[in-house]
């Protein structure tokens, strides 16, 4: 059956795999101490504009969650996040595990807002009477966000302008960050998320690697002995190689038929967001509804409960939500690995 | 440079490799719910012998040990184990993060005995009087240890029979099971190991695999909810594939040259030791010392440190203690990816 | 300055303080085995009604809160409670910092909804598909409530009922049980909340005691080695006599000037609430308005910002929130040691 | 029966009690903010010799050692404590339960020593290489130890010089530093404590009070926010004057008839240790062998089996531990409570 149930529904990019082989049965050291996650690290540096950023592999998106926000909150902080956001929702109760609290905001479209943001900051700041409250120590935000929008670069500004007025460190969380920068409605670059955020995640799962999420820390705040850190959350893969070569690869040019070094991680990017709006052409063409409007890699939409049944037993979808009793919400998800073919078969299914 | 500094120095034994290629470009549902996943394990299960144990995947081995160790230990108890352990001296107090205590037992070649478990137990159970402490909850060994020693069937059986007797679980790191069990002196089977054990863990990142870890649940005590739990820890892959897929490849027969069905597992244990057994020849024929007999794939040797220095040079190795001033304990490993090349190479090195 | 900025701005009642006296020299037992406790939670079995409840002792709600929470949560569970309860919002994430999340419901006055409960009881098990999400384990909540409002015996049945039905723990804390006991406008008993709860805790701290807080287990669901959970929390008290001799006193008879035989606790209720219907008259009788309709000790009052300034020269209140700009709603206590002098102060201030 | 189980087995010394009798109905603020912390805050300044250093009150031992060490580690780092620190073997955990590591040294009577400190410092800071491994970032030691022993003022210099070398912090538990100060063997003072540690406590519950143990932190190092730190583990005690009257009282002069200001805690550490040496010339006389010499107020004797169960008709003491088939060691502790009534009749009992 064809699926548009998620962005991590295939394996690795063919060309991550090629070089997987070709540096198979070289001896390197483990740990993330290779050659090839030097080399990645030095490229993803290039690629953000920052020669001394500290760039660290980590294998998943929740670990990283988990293993940067716990990190870096303070003993007596916790960490702000729209009520939508992935930490505070799908992530299992990740952050309280290591003893942090998730301090919700109210989101539209799965966003935070500065004022928002600016009115909890105040109430902390504003008197002396908060032994009882867990501080707000780290602003998470996802980029695109789990409704598939964007923050604009407006409010970036923002919301980076808060995070420094009050000395919190804005952590971004890109587990799709490479359909974020591809999207016709993104208005900035991976070099303005670097210097609106202190740290942020270049994710790699869902952008078309096995596994692995960079890790880039700004502004020389990695916490001392991360490594030692990483370890103690069980998070230290061995053959670091894995998360090495895979990002040495997305983070090198494509092959050269391009006229401009496009780096496989822009050209996944690319691809992944040609096929999703092919695929909301479909929907649109045809009448549907969308529950929300994306301009990502995800689509929602909203089927009558009789239309989901059918679709489903063609098409594996992701079920969204119940807006009534009569309709589902369903979540379709493009990526670098959706084909031609693929999108024919949705066509056919809907007829 | 020639490197036997450890097991897990090269990539994927390549016919894992060649069936993640295979089916890099299959639509999987996530999270370990696909079909390789679920063969792996059945072929876990037949392999161990016990049709209704219930198997996990984790992606490293002290991800593996955290999550096991922290979602079957009561809030007031800890994990006994040596008191080199590696949970207790190189996993960076992974086990004390989820909030539990190691307690250290007295050690012989990285060895537990039955009697000083046995009296620990009687000291917690023979009086009322223990509030103050932490109750000794589950038994961790390792197998082979970090000394590369095995426990004998006698010591299995008298271990276990402690743990039963007290009604606590034995928990059993096989992150080099393949090399244990491929030993000479290796005189338990897998199904014993099973047997012996409540939980135990196949080790896939030494043995062959680019990561994961099989844990084996062999007593329907797999704890409630444990895909939440791991999911909690950071610790669920979200292409649990890579997993499935490596497991079931080598948990599968090796090619039909052999007569018998070899599983990939065996015969990668059976190689390794038989490089590793060349190994220690290499050093015996030249009159070495050895620090500590050891029958699976890691050997110690004695050396000078003129030597040590020199040796350096031309072959990577690990580490190991200083005895003494002028002496270093080095460790080489050999594994399934060790070459009649790279034996060769240090026979040349040592002269 | 007259103070009615909290129920517990005083030491302990005069007739706690006599027994702590009377008994100071007796050598006894540490860790709350000695013969007060003992008496204490034999009388307080009898008051709850339940001769076979295990009853604890600890020095602090939130203290308590964070000890019952933990210890009888599973990994994978959080705390159901509403958006304003005391583990939510006051007490700096004492539960996150056990690795469990609270799960916030709305809340009217501080009180959740059966409704709102049975349906996000139904989200998680309507289907199996929650792996990523953390269970609710427990249900939290507070009578009187932090706004001083009361369950009636209907929202105890319907809450208790859908814990029931899902096989999860109501947990009530009862910090200030006595004056929601006492209010006219309670229409349960003591008893009645021991039937409807699996646990609970009686308020010691702000009824009378100098600290301490009685749980009681209504179930035979005390966890196993609790002892040592409290211990392991930094909770168990050296001098456990401290909590029990003052509990001992708070469920003895007051003297025998009375004809029924009323317990010390009763009467701390009855006298706080008493002066706390006079304190509502005060503020009625002048025309204030009330920020919530309240039947128990702490009373809401909207006061303009001019006024609470000048209030504040001869009256010690809490500050509770800004409802405008030019407003402020303030709390005013009152307990077992306000005194007619106070009241006299507070409408000699009030003019 | 006459008690020598422990130095806890009484109320609150005379005085304490009395103090908080007068200041009963004072209306106080909540949380330590009162103004009897504020004068036990100053006048203990006082006694260590330091005007600007940080004091903070906790309620128990446990507690205050949860909360130090946890709110002043790294998170790579652990605890550094001899094998038999009570943290390591009688707080059920409490240092792992915040998700930190005590890292056992070797002890001789309960001491560490400078030599077995410095080197498990070299081996972390002599090479780069321990990423695996949890860093010493922190040493915990007791005064008197749990085996009543002291450290001499030469060997507080020199473990006081390794941790000023490698910058940790020197962590001192006085949960019985009355008694340690006034024993004869003593060559160190408030003051010179003071100096030689980062931070310690001053112990009330084993000390003349009710509860309570007061954290000196001597180098403007007392951990940012430390209210909340303090109140997310539970610890913040309500009635905060509790402790603040109690320390008050400890840190006053005695009554006027010495010539010379002796603090109550100076009188009563002076008073215990005198009745523990006509303790030690008890058994003395009568040819006792002693487990250990001991300078303070814990007495360990040996005893045939016999002898121990005939003494326990009479005498409550603490068993310690069975050297041999046919002998206990006990333990007797004097302290301010102990009577020349106990005496006597542990003379009557002894024959």
């Amino acid at each position: 059956m064809v699926s548009f149930a998620s962005d991590y529904i295939a394996g690795a990019h063919p060309a991550i795999l090629k070089r997987l082989e070709e540096t198979n049965m070289e001896a390197l050291p483990g740990y993330g101490t290779d050659k090839y996650c030097e080399r990645a690290k030095e490229k993803i540096r290039e690629a953000v504009g920052i020669p001394d950023a500290d760039v660290e592999f980590i294998t998943g998106g929740t670990e990283t969650n988990q293993v940067v926000i716990s990190t870096m909150l303070h003993d007596f902080e916790g960490v702000v996040a729209a009520e939508t956001g992935h930490i505070n929702t799908h992530e299992a109760g990740a952050v309280e595990f290591t003893g942090h609290k998730v301090l919700p905001l109210p989101q539209k479209e799965g966003k935070i807002s500065a004022a928002d943001l600016k009115a909890l900051m105040e109430t902390f700041y504003g008197d002396e009477n908060h032994e009882h409250e867990v501080f707000p120590g780290m602003v998470y935000i996802s980029y695109p966000t789990e409704y598939g929008t964007l923050y604009s670069r407006k409010e970036f500004e923002e919301i980076s302008a808060v995070c420094r007025e009050y000395g919190i460190p804005l952590f971004l969380d890109g587990a799709r960050l490479a359909y974020g920068l591809a999207s016709k409605a993104c208005d900035v670059t991976l070099r303005d998320i670097a210097g609106f955020c202190d740290v942020f995640y270049i994710g790699g799962t869902k952008c078309g690697a096995l596994c692995g999420e960079a890790v880039v820390f700004t502004k020389h705040n990695r916490p001392a002995h991360f490594m030692n850190s990483v370890k103690k959350r069980g998070a230290l893969l061995a053959k670091g190689r894995l998360l090495g070569v895979q990002f040495d690869t997305l983070f090198s040019p494509v092959d050269p038929r391009y006229n401009l070094p496009v780096l496989l991680y822009e050209e996944i990017g690319r691809y992944g967001i040609g096929m999703a709006e092919r695929l909301e052409k479909i929907f649109r063409d045809r009448g549907y509804e969308f529950f929300l409007e994306t301009p990502t890699n995800q689509k929602f939409i909203v089927l009558r409960d009789e239309e989901a049944a059918r679709l489903s037993e063609k098409i594996a979808y992701g079920f969204w939500e119940k807006p009534d009793d009569d309709h589902t919400v369903v979540r379709l998800a493009a990526s670098w690995s959706t084909t031609e073919e693929d999108l024919e078969e949705l066509e056919a299914a809907l007829g």
